[in-house]
């Protein structure tokens, strides 16, 4: 079957949801084709796969598209059986993963994402909902994750490193942008274990955005966000 | 199995989180043990269940307990296999239903639940986003839903379904309450066909509420949300 699939991935390299796409094919050792996109004029292509949402990432798995980054996954996942998987075969330990990926997609990512977007006050209130969360996932690691403890899954990354990764992958960066220390391993020795062990993944290396170049995305995105809450 | 199998729910009556896993729980014809939780007072078991969100619903299965009711369904339909399945088995298939899942939950279950929290100028706008929604639906029927049209599966409930029915099953008490009429024949066509079939399918039929109990609940929750909106 590999040799005559054909796999496009429709994404936009600073996009923390094709980024898991990414990770997810260079996890499971799917060759694919890579067009970036160009967010202020998509193209005619990505319009015709997902006109629900008119967003990447979208893959094209022999001329048929999935949209939606968690559904992206879980499709990679069943469609290409091999190991490593992404999920794991058990479906308590499936229901877990898919609990906390649905943590820190809605709740984790969201709050970091109002950081980004708020200043003062409003700021201040967004930071502490990180933390909540934070502690929240620290505990849910103790007991909760596959294994019971963090880590990449031996040698490979699972569904939630791949997420986990795409918030705080570039801690480093919001720190720089932002002021503030979230990956703090005297607050959560867990979760900053877990993200340094990410970031040191070859998958994670090989595909991070040089630092320089992320600064300045969150940068703009951040003056742009509060630009527009002012005006 | 299914003769040791212990499976307790712990829901809200009213709670439509909570009717997706009933509902899934009938279809699939497993047997459980129904416990009513009073949300301004919740059990030490549900915290103990739930310590991340607090929330109901909860399935308890041999002791072990699983939270978020997309989770739940997942999992109910993962670990008891026989038909009828709540998802299709082909990966693209089932890929699809999670796109659209995700689209009922996160676009048009919020932009229905904002109509309820919003009066004057507010409403009206949260009004037009249900309708774009439903219209987005209406095309996406036609071409993506499993079996490309509407309908209960032939004569079981799918995942699609059950969600579709916890959102607009209630249409006539919101068509009295917030004085709206979403599901109309004559602009969607197939997603009011839908509905209507899915009304009449006897599982759902067993667990409506009386109306004139949801219509006091509805009302009760619109005059908290917008007291608190104006406070």
């Amino acid at each position: 079957m590999a040799e005559k699939d054909q796999v496009t991935l429709h994404g936009m390299w600073a996009s923390p949801y094709n980024k898991r796409v990414e990770l997810a094919l260079k996890v499971k050792g799917i060759e694919y084709e890579y067009v970036e996109e160009d967010l202020t004029n998509k193209s005619s292509l990505l319009l015709q796969y997902n006109p629900v949402h008119k967003k990447i990432p979208v893959l094209v798995h022999n001329g048929k598209p999935v949209a939606e980054s968690l559904v992206i996954l879980e499709y990679i996942d069943e469609t290409w059986k091999h190991s490593p998987r992404l999920l794991p075969d058990d479906p308590y330990e499936r229901a877990k993963v898919r609990f906390w990926a649905d943590f820190l997609q809605r709740q984790m990512f969201e709050a970091v994402s109002l950081v980004v977007k708020t200043e003062g006050e409003a700021q201040v209130r967004a930071i502490e909902q990180v933390h909540e969360k934070l502690k929240l996932l620290e505990e849910g690691i103790k007991g909760c994750l596959p294994g019971g403890s963090p880590g990449v899954n031996g040698e490979s990354m699972g569904l939630l490193d791949i997420i986990m990764c795409t918030i705080f992958g570039p801690h480093k960066v919001q720190e720089e942008v932002l002021g503030v220390r979230f990956i703090d391993q005297e607050k959560y020795p867990l979760v900053s274990s877990w993200v340094k062990s990410l970031i040191e993944h070859p998958v994670v290396q090989e595909l991070i955005p040089p630092h320089e170049k992320v600064v300045g995305l969150l940068r703009y995105l951040r003056e742009n966000a509060l630009r527009s809450s002012s005006a």
